[in-house]
This record gives structure tokens, sequence and C-alpha cells, in this order.
């Protein structure tokens, strides 16, 4: 494969094709208001949406009669739709003629597959464009008054899932913060691999369940306390957890410090 | 300074709060239709704007005439505002009842100094809350087809910032996405950095000039050649800088395809 040197002028963005096509759409971290206007427009265009279970379903309710709504979502009891049968379906319907809104939570190329679904979707000559959203990665964190860079305290971002191999070295030896996504189910091996590769156990941990929703909740501790108070508060997914100084970085607002309820550590 | 862990419900969210008060709006990477629907919201109850130079100005003409601007940006040839000066105004515009939208390019948390902001108003007893945006981080990469993660090819991002320190060895070692926000002044020393610490200077780089906007441009390249590439085809700031093989992971789109201009490395 070569990769031939080129400079490319942009694309046209029109939204005009009369053809199938599919647009990847990022739904943001879970409010229908975090949901950017093209993502609104390319939705009230869509005669079918391939949904996600992170993706933010209120905006499912805004849609016409007329637009079949495909759930391909992950549950814990349910197996999800296998990637190759969704980028399947894309092709399928765009080639049908249908407009096609493939949405996602957070952001379609930040772990959200969505470079699959193009690579795909381009192969079987079907136009297909993205609709970039707000990440989880970075909202969720401000969601609990959490800056991910701030001067004096943090100056870059890691960022990693925990569903992917992680180097606990890597990890520990990042000076600023590290934020992973999907990494609930490994929280308490995570934490224990950082304060062995060397990552003082006093390190500031904030996890933020469903940042941005009714049900959004932060606990704050550190990498030795965190996992005990993920447990005894109940954390659930999804949650997105946050590592280094910043969890502290800012004052937290007047609604929080009324609301704020100590637990032991 | 104690750190009390907590578990914090999240705060009322309300926009209809008569007295004075600070949003820090992100205003995503570039296209007015990239800013989400709360952020527009905002800007439309807005009394006063305090805008940045990297924030999508086109938004400001769809205000009333009585809306005041501010433009507190930096640009080539004029001095920016200082930071203490922004933070200033945004506590005295609060305190005389304004409802004070602070718009910035991206997202505020993510290098636009919005905890600096919050802070600071929090201090002086204004309420302040932000909206997250579109990282310029992640989609500038996703218009020049550039995927931040996919399978197989990185797992992870790392993101920083060309103003500040940075360390050759720690961007060298992460073998996935290096991602660099306002780096183009030292773009051609990083590059050299990196080889010297370890990286391939056949790695593939790709810089992305004014995302999402009708001057938008990229241009693909390596470590070894994209310095000269980029003062070849007079590639300016705002810019993004992506390294990894995350570069060509995708197929580009046929628009790409037919106006790709092949330059020599």
């Amino acid at each position: 494969m070569s990769h031939p040197t080129s400079t490319t002028p942009p694309r046209p963005r029109g939204e005009g094709a009369s053809t199938g096509r599919v647009v990847l759409v990022g739904g943001g971290p879970g409010a229908e208001d975090l949901l950017t206007v093209r993502a609104h427009r390319h939705l009230a265009r869509a005669t079918v949406v391939v949904t996600d279970r992170l993706a933010p379903r209120g905006v499912l309710r805004d849609l016409g009669p007329h637009v079949e709504i495909v759930d391909v979502g992950k549950t814990p009891y349910h197996h999800p739709v296998p990637q190759h049968e969704i980028n399947r379906l894309l092709v399928e319907r765009a080639r049908a003629g249908d407009y096609v809104v493939r949405l996602k939570g957070g952001d379609p190329y930040v772990f959200g597959r969505g470079g699959e679904e193009l690579a795909h979707c381009r192969a079987a000559g079907i136009e297909c464009e993205v609709v970039p959203g707000v990440t989880s990665a970075f909202a969720a964190p401000a969601a609990a008054d959490i800056p991910v860079t701030h001067r004096g305290v943090s100056t870059g971002v890691l960022l990693v899932s925990g569903h992917d191999e992680l180097s606990p070295q890597v990890l520990a030896d990042w000076p600023h913060t590290v934020v992973v996504l999907m990494g609930m189910g490994r929280l308490r091996e995570l934490c224990a691999a950082l304060v062995a590769a060397g990552r003082p156990a006093s390190t500031r941990v904030a996890v933020v369940q469903q940042a941005w929703t009714p049900d959004e909740r932060t606990v704050r501790g550190d990498l030795a306390s965190i996992a005990d108070l993920v447990l005894a508060e109940r954390i659930t997914n999804p949650a997105t957890i946050v590592v280094g100084p910043v969890v502290d970085a800012l004052p937290l607002g007047d609604a929080h410090a009324a609301h704020a309820v100590p637990v032991s550590v």
C-alpha cells in the first residue's frame, strides 16, 4: 500500500444528495442539547437511524413516524449486533436509497469504530461522511468540574480504553491527566497496576457516571480508595475514569457543595 | 488543602437565572453548525459575548444588535488581552447583571484555560458553568479522514500542546496516536526530537489547517518530510498535528481522490 503525500482541499460537504448515503454522527456525552446543530440536521433528514446503546436516545423521540430505528447497541444481557453485520446493514440500506444516520455516543472516531464503518462504506462505493461529536472523554470530566488540562497542573491528556491492553508503565510514567473510557470492569486492577508501576497511591481519581444526564454522579478518591468507593456508591456503567491532580484543580460549584455527602475513605 | 471524598449528584443546570452569570462555551473546531444546540441557546440569551480568536466568529453575526461583543483574542500583530484582565472582565460584567458568554474555539477545558476562568468566577461568587464543545484535537483529524483510534492501528491518544514543554521521550515511547495542538511553531524541532528519541523517521504525520472551514487543507507526510511540506504548501495556523499510522488508516473519500495533488517528498 502506497501512501502518496498529497495536499487536499476540503471536500464538498453538501447535504442535498438524493441517493443513499451514510452519515456517522457523534451524539455527544448524554444530553440531547449537547449534540451539534449539524447532527440534528442530519437526524431530521434520516430515513433510518442505526443507534448504539450509548447514543443519546432521547433525540429519537423527535423523529417522524416514517423514520425506522435500528438498535444495534450492546446491553449486558443481550448480544450486540456484530460489527460486520452493522457494516453490512449500513451499505444495504444506503444502496436501497436510504439516508442512513449511524448515531453513536460521544465521537465516532474516539473508540467508536466509526473508522471501520466509513472504510467499509467507501469500499462499497457508498458516500459516507462523519459529524464529530463532543467526546465523553473530555465532557464527562467537565461535568464534574474537572478540566483535563489546567495551567500548572496538567499540560496534556493520555486517553485509553479499558477494553484494550493497557501498559501500566506507560500510564504510570505519564505525569499528567489519564482518562480511561470503558474501564469500569477493570478499575481495581487498573489502579493496582498503576501503583505497582510507581504512581503514588494518593494520586487522585474521579469516576463520573452518566455525565450530562439526570443520572450523573461523581465519586472522588485516589488510586488506593476509588475501587471500593465506586462499589460502595454503586457507580455503574457508563462511566469515565479520570486520573491525576486535575481532579481537584477547581473549586466545586455551590450546588455541589450543598449536596456533597462525605463518605469514609 | 483537603480533598474530601464525596459523592455529588448532578448540579441543577437551569438557564433561567435573572442575575448575572458566566457561561464558558465551547465553539467547536470551526464550522458554525458544529456548535452544540446548548451553545446556541446560551448565545441567544447572552447580553455580552467575550470571544477568542479561534472561536467560530460567524455565529456572532446572528446575535441581536443589543449584544456587546468583546474580542480578547490573540492575533499575530496585536497583543491579546492578558488572562487576568479576561478574568476581571467576566466577573465585572456578571456582577453588573450581564449574561456573559465566554466563547472559545474547541472545548473550554482542552487547552482553553476555561478552568482558570471558572475558578476565578466562583471565587468571586459568580455563578459559572461550562458547555463542552467538539474539540479540535479529535475533530481536525476527522476532517482529514483520520480516526484518532482505529482497531488494529491505534488504541489510544496522547494529546499535548506545542506551547508547553514536551518530553520527546514520552512522545516517542507512546506507540499510538499523538495529537499536538498549537505546535506549528515548533513542528520541525518536534519531529527531529521524536526521531532522535527513537520514533522511525517514516512515522506518518498529517497537518490539518483550519479544519471544518472553507480554508481547510491537509498535508500528509512523515516525521522526516512534514516540516518541509508544510513550508512548501504554506500551511498556516491554526493547524492540528497528528502523528501515527492512523494518518493512513482510512481510504480517502472520492472528493479527496479527485482533488489530490501529489507533491514531491
